[in-house]
């Protein structure tokens, strides 16, 4: 049974590789030296790391005979924008002895990846007329890179039609390989490297099936045509979501970095990329992968090339993991990082039902393809329901339409098996009533049978009807889409809640992006959806949903708002993303948790759904540099390398360390059994509007605390001001398990400026 | 098992239904009236058959209660352009009643109707550079009268874009009725009627589902769309045949009279519909319905309809039937009818193999989803070659690519049963080695599951690289269309062939047109292909075979040449088209008959295959009127009755009976047994050219005969002016069951125009 093959396959893809593949003679390690101590002998880092590894060769012997047994270490990659380092395939002797040699950091071993996976520019309010994109001259002169799974040059949204001169600046380039010549690329697709050396090391006998930049997944065509894709017309899911496809910066440029490969992935690869992306000269990184939630950042290597591309300032923009809907489980947390969730569309990609006596019911399929079921026989039997036996179905429903329940438990499990004995029948399809929530239903997109999904109450009316019908009949329409649903966005189940395992103190995600049901390029030789038990489909556009279609939506808006402000750290582009962030749906209610069906928290959504017009006037921003990052670091436990590790320099220092980062959002955690119940916050605002400007402090305490915020105006007399304030938060309940949330908005006198952090007051977690 | 239900669908249709149900009290009678024994006191021909059934009721009785347990007589039609009469339910007792009345000519019960089911038209050369297109302004002032099972009026082939103003002679009208309403016409669907009191009479409790000129079975909006579409950009068949879609006169107008009904048909509603078309205006019948192969002329009632037609300037084109490959199979035959069989065009709906070893293969198939299959393993088994048992399929061909193959016999059942097994198994698809003509194959449009089909030679590739490669492997890419593809035409092996069994002296069918996988407007409704054993599919636009699509090719290029030559007589239309026939294929060999692979006979393709720029400058015509096709019918051996059944007219008369007529094309037949083997035929040529000509005559003569033309040379000094010629046939051998063939051309002396007529000699048929 396919029926969740493609369900789970972004998610695990690449957490399912090559976990088994670390040789047990060596493996490979990705090694943090400190630059400031290399022996002026050396012309190049390069060249000292080769030394230091050829040292290993020496050391107590006197010749590589005397070795036998133990290879030889082999150097991979060295780094120098990323990290300061390299990594090698070496024994666990060999590390032994560079552990003591001078300018070692740190080592750690190399992880496995995983990935975390359009109407979306519209439901942005992205539009030619006004705000960000006409602003920004729709990003075309802003380059994205892409770590990801390749590209497929070939597909439309690569074309460069309406694409001018490749930016001087432009250091990448377009290299050949397997099925893929320098000449694929473009004025859109401006660059496609590709590293793999980290994995080959791992398994010496691995065979590379496309030893190119070329996407053999889907995953990394999918993502950067979301974040950059060229104006493509006539694209659909096969027949669903019909439109023109488009990315949130349709005049950006792409670089792609493929890292991750059928056979599996390697973090010195993953690593090679970003550093690769860094000295290009990229302007935003996009990396819809993660690995885990329980890495520490100074053995995350996206955490760690995050730092320098900061440094550089590059936003490095990643997807928070789909690990949802349990808190405490979002990655990529590191502060340096934009960290994005995902949440639906106002988009429904449906099938109509109309009954003999007329009704009309609209309900959710994607059934690839125009089946004709009209005035079949519709049969309703409570037994059938179940809908767990192909043999029954097809003795007492043959060519009609079966109605199938939903026992509200393990829904995914029993969806799978009931479309199974639905594929063995001869029944000609189903509709699924289902008894819970239909909204977790709205994010399958596998439907590989004739059926549809339809809400409770809607059942209740398909069941009277052929209850009380002597011959009832049903016509389905399938291929049907729908525009304006409500409520939208709602924050996927699956979309990884915070707080941060690896440092809890800054909240995340910081906001969320378009993830459900996201229609975007995909390479034709990876199925997009099937039928019956064996027939695979390929489309070149697919319909997918994650945090990782989530990013791009991210990395193309920061995209964009690098294009008009191309002096703003990326510190100050997320924030202009997150102060401007809508908690509200499209309702004017607070988002909604998909898997709760409750308000969803800031642990889910952050600072809100992203909001790009309102981000490119954000009014005050809240800007961090390396320095403040670095005092956020040394008020952590870290030691020395690990600090090292990250930051690669000397020349920062812990004399002020600071676990009060400026960050535009606010998490308190209180211990139940400690007497300290206030925690005490400063934040500093920068006045970009057009110049003189007075802010009002608006508070919505959370539940049981009391916030007070000091001073509760600020008057900025320019632009480019800065001015500090104090939040005070005190938990006065500080009831075990309790979650509550409020939030801080500055609000300018002509109210054209609303400036919001949300808070969130939480116990402490446990170990 | 659906697999052949849409093959064969479009052949029985309206066979398979209503013949049980002929009403045991009454049945339909058409009934023949002589006009001109009408007595002066009847205001119109109306109230005299309305008075003559009156008249039923009382002959021999006082009063209409003496008439218990026998039906009063229902009048249904009244004609008058068609032919003189009416229809009218009644029993057997009442018939023998009117049979008396004065004016009775005939009468015969109403019969059931048989339906004979685009990169067409630019095989058939037409642009918009030279010849019959623009010379005839694309048909703009011309009205093609269909006569059918309706129209979807929506479907984008019948927009008006780009239609000037209705011809002001236009008399016709839109009819309302269920989900159909008068303002559905345009400018280019001009006018929709429908008729079902036939039908309604003979099945008094029958529910009409659709009251109204909507078609619910799809063949009259394939028709007529191929006979006039407009142009409708891309359009596929689930991804086969993209294109351009457009009838063979795309500005010409469409007025559909539907007579067959999803509940049945009845020739009395098919005799009004074209009794209404004559009287709206219509300018060309095209008509792909057929009343049999059986039915002599005076009974049939497109037959005697035709001849009124003619008679007002009408051609009426018709559909040979699709009862071959077997010899007098051939319906409407009449002589002045135009008889239409079916080709194959140049187009091939492929899927592409690509094995392992990086061989390519381009096979047949229609399969209707691009099914991903890449790398798959390929399986071959000589014993599991049968493809008979799922269970067998999917124990040694799970996931994997099956050679199966074809025993050659009974290849339409065999692979039924194969692909249903297929369905059921879980192998991911299937190769079909043929190993007789694949050609037929290319007739199949139902691949229900991923199937591909190719040839007894690249099959021995195949199964050769299984067998001697450890892990073969497959990868199969569906929905390929290639052009261009060799030979084409080939005569369809469904298309009937000669000679007629009513009159074999005229050589039927006239001509073939594109009939095999012809891609035209379809209905939504109605399934256009399936997926497994249940899922049908839905599509705007539908593959279909069969003399029906081949019959509105030649009504459009008939509607065209009309265009040019609004004065010409409809035989004289149909002597351009067939003296202008190519009998060659595009590798300028004989046409090749699809069903046994050999040149095929005049009995297959008449004249050729249609050329409608050539048709626009026949250098000659053979004329035909009206008198000399009652001269014909006074040679046969007809009652009074029957005659004037047909002619409807006393105003001809047999005083010159002649069997010779003025026809393009010669067949002659010779009794073994009999020694008079000379048969002698006049023909006189019209010079339609621009001025003098001269033309010289050249014979292929019949293997075994001798055939002299006397004069070999025809000197028009003029335009219109008409030259005789005879040709004399003496059959030399006799040989039992021989039919032998050739033709005569007359070449001007710049070769600019020939005009070629074939000749066929036979033997004299068994009855």
């Amino acid at each position: 049974m396919g029926s969740f093959y493609l369900l789970f396959k972004s998610f695990f893809l690449f957490t399912l590789i090559s976990l088994e593949s670390i040789s047990a003679k060596t493996s490979t390690y990705i090694v943090h030296m400190d630059k400031s101590v290399m022996p002026k002998a050396f012309s190049s880092h390069h060249h000292w790391y080769s030394a230091t590894l050829d040292s290993l060769n020496t050391v107590g012997q006197t010749t590589e005979s005397a070795r036998v047994g133990t290879p030889v270490p082999k150097l991979l990659y060295t780094y120098e924008n990323a990290i300061n380092g390299f990594s090698v395939s070496l024994s666990s002797e060999d590390l032994q002895t560079l552990q003591k040699t001078p300018g070692f950091i740190s080592a750690y071993p190399d992880r496995t990846v995983e990935v975390h996976t359009t109407h979306t520019t519209s439901f942005l309010s992205l539009n030619s007329v006004t705000g960000l994109w006409p602003a920004s001259n729709y990003g075309k002169d802003v380059i994205i890179g892409v770590i990801d799974t390749g590209v497929w040059p070939e597909s439309d949204s690569y074309k460069d039609d309406g694409m001018g001169e490749i930016p001087k600046r432009w250091q990448g380039k377009c290299e050949s390989g397997v099925q893929f010549d320098s000449s694929m690329c473009n004025r859109k697709l401006i660059g496609a490297r590709y590293f793999n050396k980290g994995l080959i090391a791992e398994n010496p006998s691995i065979n590379i099936s496309m030893n190119s930049a070329r996407d053999t997944d889907g995953h990394g065509t999918h993502t950067s045509s979301i974040a950059a894709g060229n104006y493509v017309e006539g694209v659909s899911f096969f027949g669903y979501a019909n439109g023109t496809a488009r990315g949130v910066a349709p005049r950006a440029r792409i670089a792609v970095y493929k890292v991750l490969w059928n056979e599996g992935s390697s973090s010195s690869d993953v690593i090679a990329g970003l550093d690769q992306a860094i000295a290009d000269g990229v302007d935003v990184i996009s990396i819809s992968i993660g690995f885990g939630r329980f890495t520490p950042f100074y053995e995350d290597p996206l955490a760690i090339a995050a730092f320098a591309a900061m440094e550089k300032g590059i936003l490095v923009s990643s997807s928070a993991g789909n690990r949802g809907p349990f808190v405490r489980t979002v990655s990529n947390s590191a502060p340096w990082q934009l960290t994005v969730g995902a949440g639906s569309i106002d988009r429904q990609c449906a099938a109509t039902l109309t009954l003999g006596n007329g009704l009309t019911i609209i309900g959710w399929s994607l059934f690839p393809v125009d089946a004709l079921i009209r005035d079949l026989p519709l049969v309703y039997n409570e037994t059938l329901m179940a809908c767990d036996s192909a043999e029954l179905l097809s003795e007492f429903a043959k060519d009609a339409i079966v109605i199938c329940g939903d026992d509200g438990s393990d829904w995914k499990n029993t969806y799978a098996q009931q479309e199974s004995s639905i594929i063995d029948s001869t029944v000609a399809g189903a509709i699924f009533v289902l008894n819970r929530s239909h909204s977790l239903y709205q994010e399958l997109n596998d439907f590989r049978s004739p059926e549809v999904m339809i809400n409770p109450s809607d059942g209740a009316k398909v069941i009277n009807y052929a209850k009380s019908t002597i011959e009832p009949k049903v016509s389905i329409k399938f291929q049907q889409t729908f525009l304006g649903t409500k409520p939208a966005p709602v924050v996927g189940a699956y979309s990884s809640r915070g707080p941060s395992l690896i440092h809890p103190g800054i909240l995340k995600p910081d906001l969320i992006a378009p993830g459900t049901k996201v229609l975007a390029a995909w390479v034709p030789n990876q199925p997009a959806s099937g039928i019956g038990h064996n027939i695979q489909l390929s489309s070149n556009y697919n319909m997918l949903y994650g945090t990782s279609m989530a990013c791009p939506h991210a990395s193309g808006v920061a995209a964009l708002l690098k294009g008009v402000y191309p002096d703003w750290s990326p510190a100050a582009i997320r924030s202009a993303m997150m102060t401007t962030a809508n908690p509200l749906d499209n309702t004017n209610n607070p988002i909604i948790d998909n898997e709760y069906l409750i308000p969803a928290s800031p642990l889910g959504i952050g600072s809100g759904h992203i909001d790009p017009n309102r981000a490119l006037d954000p009014g005050l921003i809240y800007d961090v540099g390396a320095k403040d990052y670095s005092n956020l670091l040394c008020s952590m436990d870290l030691t020395r390398e690990q600090y090292l590790t990250i930051t690669r320099s000397s020349s920062y220092n812990c004399s002020n360390p600071s676990s009060d980062l400026n960050y535009p959002s606010f998490i308190a955690f209180f211990n139940t059994t400690s007497t300290t119940n206030v925690q005490e916050f400063t934040r500093t605002a920068t006045n970009v509007g057009s110049g003189a400007a007075t802010y009002k402090a608006n508070l919505i305490q959370p539940n049981g605390t009391r916030v007070t915020v000091s001073p509760k105006k600020l008057v900025f007399r320019k632009k480019f001001e800065k001015l500090s304030y104090t939040v005070r938060i005190h938990d006065r309940t500080r009831e075990r398990g309790n979650i509550v949330e409020g939030s801080l908005t500055w609000i300018d006198s002509d109210e054209k400026h609303t400036v919001r952090s949300p808070i969130v007051v939480m116990e402490v977690l446990d170990d």
